[in-house]
């Protein structure tokens, strides 16, 4: 607490400073430096070509419940295309209802990220799509049934050889993987008011959003959360300066160091990606706050030692509301029929 | 058993006539008395607009599982866009993973059904769709905490006031209702090869599925399945002539009866509409038979007394094939963003 009351001073000095950076110029190059725009087309992913049919293939992969042992949930499930890519929920539910131990991050710009799950496991998207398939509290499936369901139904054997043309075997765990991966590029989210800032439209940003900028950067937020993505490029311990309290942070959930097995890693996770963070509550690993400003302070204290202000965690969270973009539009796409010897649905 | 081994000479002359039906003009003269098309627009509704506001509306509330208790079941869930209008489980999983009691109908052409749900228990769409969002095994929501919800969204509030100009109080469940009806009235599958047929097309069907067509009409199909959607315009006891096994006909489940409470109404249900039905598995209320000929062969049975010949089944099934309409476009609704007094999931 000491520390905290003693930062305050500091504080009241960069409030006082911020005028001085409503110059917009200023602030945009100021940001330049930390921040990227979201670009216009997804990104090229490494091994793994984006064709049409491949992506195609990877949307219907995406919503197909099919790949879950029950049959009721799909990847959009909790990566929910019409809600932020999230599914909103504390931790998600998953197959005989159990709850997930973290919340579910967003499946949009996640191309973006420095590698995948809170906690960084996973490489690359490819890799992640592998893991929810088999944890036995979300679909519960195994790799060997994932194929035998899939290669049960005419439609999926045509789309998978279309997206995997020369292949001996082109319906394989590997390449749902890589199928999913090249849709799951696609679903970015560019035009946000904050790129258009930094393109330099000075009235994409209300007042509010531009003191929250400038705060964002003073106050530090930006020495974990920066990049294209406004985090999600590394790792760091929830509660750098303060540890918060066990709801907000579970004893139980260790986060990196389960991956590395290494002390500097205990409660280490990867800093959330904030683009469009006000679509996608409730917030951090454990899905405990539902409110913005909220877990703006919490941050503050935990990650900064620093008690902001109403006013500042107002400001940054108006700022983060500027890091909403367009949200992709997806058809939902015609899942392939059923063959006489595709797997029955096992929900129990 | 002595009826249907009686029936077999019968049908033994019928297989015999078929060719003569093979006559193109002839069979779609007859099948015209008993089908008709499915229009390429939707129907107009009783007393519901279908405004794009409306049916915009109604399409974010399909998707919306925040509409369940446990924000984790949309309509969609059990409704599927891109499976059929079905989930495709013997019967849908539902709140804290209850099974519940009878296979999830088609939303695709319920426009065109006489009512809702096998037993008919609701009028139209709107009424229906007020049912899973109560039901303690689908949605176990109350309309007051849906209208809260809703209520609490602002992009939900300005999108109701769009769809319902000039009420005063346009968020309601009423409204929500209505809404829903009108999205799903425009989930018709037209220009199915049958239909193609119908309208003058010989080619449009194989020689197996005109003899299934003429078969469905001869061996007395059409006596329940008849009319735009193939079937959902009457209701008819199950077992009408031999009752099926406990398992394909559960014992608890008395159908109509319950809405009716009249005896002539016991184990009585709508006849199932079979467009799309190649795309619907599983079959019949209980949702046990996930085979097309395996179900036409039971209902050979029990409504018809007739053991149909595997080859008559196989031709019937191919036929039913012909019922595959085009599947709906349709683009996932970009969802409202919660506010601050949004309710939280309650899974539990």
């Amino acid at each position: 607490m000491l520390r905290t009351l003693a930062s305050l001073p500091a504080i009241a000095a960069i409030a006082l400073a911020l005028p001085a950076l409503a110059d917009d110029a200023e602030l945009r190059a100021t940001a330049k430096d930390f921040f990227e725009t979201i670009p216009l087309n997804p990104p090229e992913l490494n091994g793994n070509v984006m064709t049409r049919a491949r992506v195609d293939l990877g949307a219907m992969l995406f919503f197909d419940p099919r790949l879950s042992r029950s049959n009721v949930f799909s990847c959009n499930s909790c990566h929910n295309v019409g809600m932020g890519g999230v599914d909103a929920l504390e931790t998600s539910i998953g197959h005989g209802w159990q709850k997930g131990p973290r919340n579910s991050p967003t499946v949009f710009n996640s191309v973006f990220n420095i590698a995948q799950f809170w906690d960084g496991r996973a490489a690359d998207l490819a890799e992640q799509a592998k893991g929810p398939v088999q944890a036995s509290v979300e679909m519960n499936n195994t790799p060997e049934r994932v194929v035998e369901t899939l290669r049960s139904m005419p439609g999926y054997v045509e789309a998978f050889a279309a997206a995997f043309p020369g292949e001996a075997d082109p319906v394989s765990f590997e390449n749902m993987a890589r199928a999913i991966e090249t849709f799951e590029a696609t679903l970015i989210t560019p035009n946000a008011p904050f790129d258009q800032f930094l393109l330099g439209d000075d009235a994409a940003l209300d007042e509010q959003q531009k003191r929250g900028l400038a705060a964002f950067m003073d106050t530090g937020c930006i020495g974990c959360h920066s990049g294209i993505n406004v985090g999600g490029q590394d790792y760091f311990p929830f509660g750098l300066v303060e540890r918060p309290g066990g709801s907000v942070l579970p004893e139980g959930d260790r986060g990196r160091f389960t991956v590395t097995e290494t002390a500097s890693d205990d409660y280490v996770f990867r800093a959330a990606p904030l683009r469009n963070i006000a679509l996608t509550a409730p917030y951090f690993h454990s899905g405990v706050v539902w409110n913005l400003e909220e877990a703006v302070e919490i941050m503050g204290v935990s990650q900064l030692g620093t008690e902001l202000t109403p006013d500042q965690a107002a400001d940054i969270a108006a700022f983060l509301h500027s890091l909403t973009g367009e949200q992709p539009e997806v058809p939902y796409p015609v899942l392939p029929e059923r063959g006489p010897d595709t797997p029955l649905p096992d929900p129990m």
